[in-house]
């Protein structure tokens, strides 16, 4: 991942600061405490043998001893050590078929999901799949995650780019999109795909439904696969805003199985769990022909070989977390809107704190788990980054690593219109560290504006 | 995996039989426990709450808390589910180099490492590297390991195969290999890597430290990549047979990182531990340039990103499983000596069945979890089996699971000699259900041949 890179960056004025990672959506390595229900389950998946012991009812609560047995029986001689089949296992997938249900209101098919290793292998097999030459085209937003521009390169394919309109909350405008898709096709590209992240990385928006309907109406009127990003849909701020999946939307649309091609992606990365290191995730693969599917299941087989079984067991968890009258629930909810309330005041005040800086201006984070302010750097400080030949964005993320020991990725990692500058900021420090990060960043700022002002 | 399509044939005939599988070296879904401290300290490390607690000392042994307790204090924020770094935890990392030291008696550099999500996505990640365009050869012995095959042809290389030679034990030998290579590059390919399964998959044989010497001399004079998959490296059955790591063979030969680039493949998948569904396993990488090393680097950070840390826990584990002294030892090494010697138990018993056959030759089961027989099919069969526009060797094994529910994967899936028919079996039945297994099997065979001997 390119945002790690400047980790590596030689340390030398900042032996004394503490390092402060702001760069990777990366939760629980910061601190944020995993869900105690997802754990104890996983805990006993893997040690099924203390199933029947006394101490066990002492040790965990009586839903995940249960929930256990569950997922156990489903499981290929009882075991996570056993290969799971290509789409994983069908228990599994039935109950993460359920909570896309419950969540939705529309059914889905536990044929059409592929359990994965979080998002990034799903992300994989589907570009993978739908590139064939450097004509085949994916439109992609700008701003974007990298691992997009990294894989299309990866599979010579051709990245199609349309801006998100930051002056409109990081919009995502139809007008744009099909000029941009016009000039590509007049160029000879093939445009298969079109990429969305909703809520947005690294810009924090979550989309109106009004603008989701207008692009499933675009995708089919074009005859575009949608490929939805929605790893942070539970990673909603704004009150007047509300997670809506793609599907969601296309069904209440009108819109079935044969016309629209939709891939949905989740992890288990993201959310109020953060649970990175276990790589767990989905995919939901509808509208495509039988074709297609078999070449997808095919790319899957060779590719993923299986994926892990636990990464399985907690995208089934977190899709079907404990529910009201489960011994768990109360903890669990308590947990849940710790994290969730917390993240939705550090992201308000890491907002405000932005932009009450001379030069900045940051849009509402709306979502996710990143802002994504604008910073227009004075000419003095753009010149200094040239005759180090460094991005003006990148001089400054790195002198504020040197100097404060802030570690935040320059914009230019994920593109943006030329001639303006971004940072992308996790809202993920500790909230008792909070202040302390915002009085740096704010520090290092007043400093930097002072050398380098016009 | 290829293996896998039987098990979706349609089967009329034997719903009154129950189905064993001996496709796929998938232990634990045949009954096969999991090494109880492997699973202590991953039970202990998914949840951590508990370390402290009174009722856990009576739960799990002294040294799998006192184990849970290092690794955890060796992750981001103590937790599993912080992403790991692109080559894997440092310390888990230096805990497999130690191990890999032990057991070679030669330096292991903890920068070698990259934790992987077991064993595929290691040989995919080098062979994208080392594959730029058709004319790019691997050489890989037939018959092999169909992850090879497919991953060739998934980034356009060539296979350029040799023989393994079956009436000398599936030995390699290095004229055959030179012919091959000469041919190779006589018709334009660049030849610059050669795969090794040792022990060999799906031939079971352990290849002689001698062949091993011979086979890294041909790789330093022709300039190839070894790369070594020594997945099987715990399970070696032959008592004159023992396991030698190919890097253990390079540093005896004298030759250092700049003499051979060298990389050597593990998982915990296989061995005693048959842990496949957890994904562990690493890749140690030798005696390549900076300037591939960095690409190597890139192509693992954009692959597969973080891979699981529950996989890589597990890999640390393996190669430093408990020592004399340890609480948990003699119950480790109870379950380890039970598991290997009853594989080799049942390797025998399957090896000398095979042999009793009619018209089936079959080699010692050296190693790994397989056998590969030679069936000698009559004319008969062969001619029913072109009639239905099948593989010969592929109508047999239909045959089988259809009349006897025994799901074994045709010789044809692997490759062999033309002319030549096989089928692959594992030799994981449960040992209390394995005479009922092989005299299925012998009568399968017998009723066969009664039907099509000439």
């Amino acid at each position: 991942m390119p945002c790690r890179k400047l980790t590596v960056i030689r340390l030398n004025f900042i032996q004394l600061v503490q390092i402060l990672s702001c760069s990777v959506g990366n939760p629980q390595s910061l601190g944020q405490q995993p869900i105690t229900f997802f754990r104890e389950v996983l805990s006993l998946c893997d040690h099924p043998n203390i199933l029947d012991r006394p101490q066990t009812k002492e040790l965990f609560s009586a839903d995940a001893i249960e929930r256990a047995r569950q997922i156990l029986d489903q499981l290929p001689g009882r075991s996570t050590g056993s290969y799971s089949p290509t789409q994983g296992n069908k228990g599994l997938r039935e109950t993460i078929a359920a909570g896309i249900e419950a969540r939705d209101g529309f059914p889905a098919n536990v044929n059409d999901l592929f359990l994965t290793d979080g998002a990034t292998p799903a992300i994989h097999t589907m570009l993978h799949l739908l590139i064939r030459s450097k004509q085949d085209g994916i439109l992609v937003p700008i701003p974007q995650y990298p691992l997009y521009s990294a894989s299309i390169a990866l599979y010579g394919g051709t990245l199609v780019p349309h801006y998100l309109d930051e002056a409109k909350g990081w919009g995502l405008e139809i007008s744009d999109l099909k000029k941009q898709l016009d000039d590509a096709r007049s160029k000879g590209i093939t445009v298969k795909t079109m990429v969305v992240i909703n809520p947005g990385n690294p810009t924090g928006q979550v989309l109106t439904e009004e603008n989701q309907k207008q692009i499933v109406d675009f995708c089919k009127e074009e005859g575009l696969v949608l490929l939805a990003d929605e790893v942070y849909q539970e990673n909603v701020y704004a009150p007047d805003k509300k997670f809506h999946s793609f599907k969601k939307i296309a069904r209440s649309c009108g819109y079935g199985e044969n016309d629209i091609a939709l891939v949905s992606i989740h992890s288990v990365s993201k959310g109020y769990y953060g649970e990175c290191g276990r790589r767990g995730g989905y995919m939901e693969v509808t509208g495509f022909s039988s074709e297609i599917r078999k070449q997808i299941y095919k790319l899957v087989s060779v590719n993923i070989c299986s994926s892990n079984v636990n990464g399985h067991i907690i995208a089934s968890l977190v899709m079907n977390p404990p529910k009201v009258g489960d011994e768990s629930y109360e903890t669990f909810r308590a947990e849940k809107d710790a994290i969730l309330s917390s993240m939705t005041r550090r992201a308000k005040i890491l907002e405000d704190a932005f932009n009450s800086l001379e030069g900045v201006t940051c849009n509402k984070a709306e979502g996710a788990m990143y802002l994504f302010p604008r910073i227009n750097l004075p000419n003095k400080a753009i010149k200094a980054a040239e005759s180090v030949s460094t991005a003006p964005d990148a001089f400054y993320a790195r002198r504020l690593l040197e100097e404060k020991g802030i570690v935040v990725v320059p914009g230019s990692g994920f593109g943006q219109v030329p001639g303006t500058w971004h940072i992308r900021s996790t809202i993920l420090p500790p909230e008792d560290k909070f202040p302390a990060f915002v009085d740096r960043f704010t520090a290092f700022h007043k400093k930097f504006m002072d050398e380098y002002r016009d």
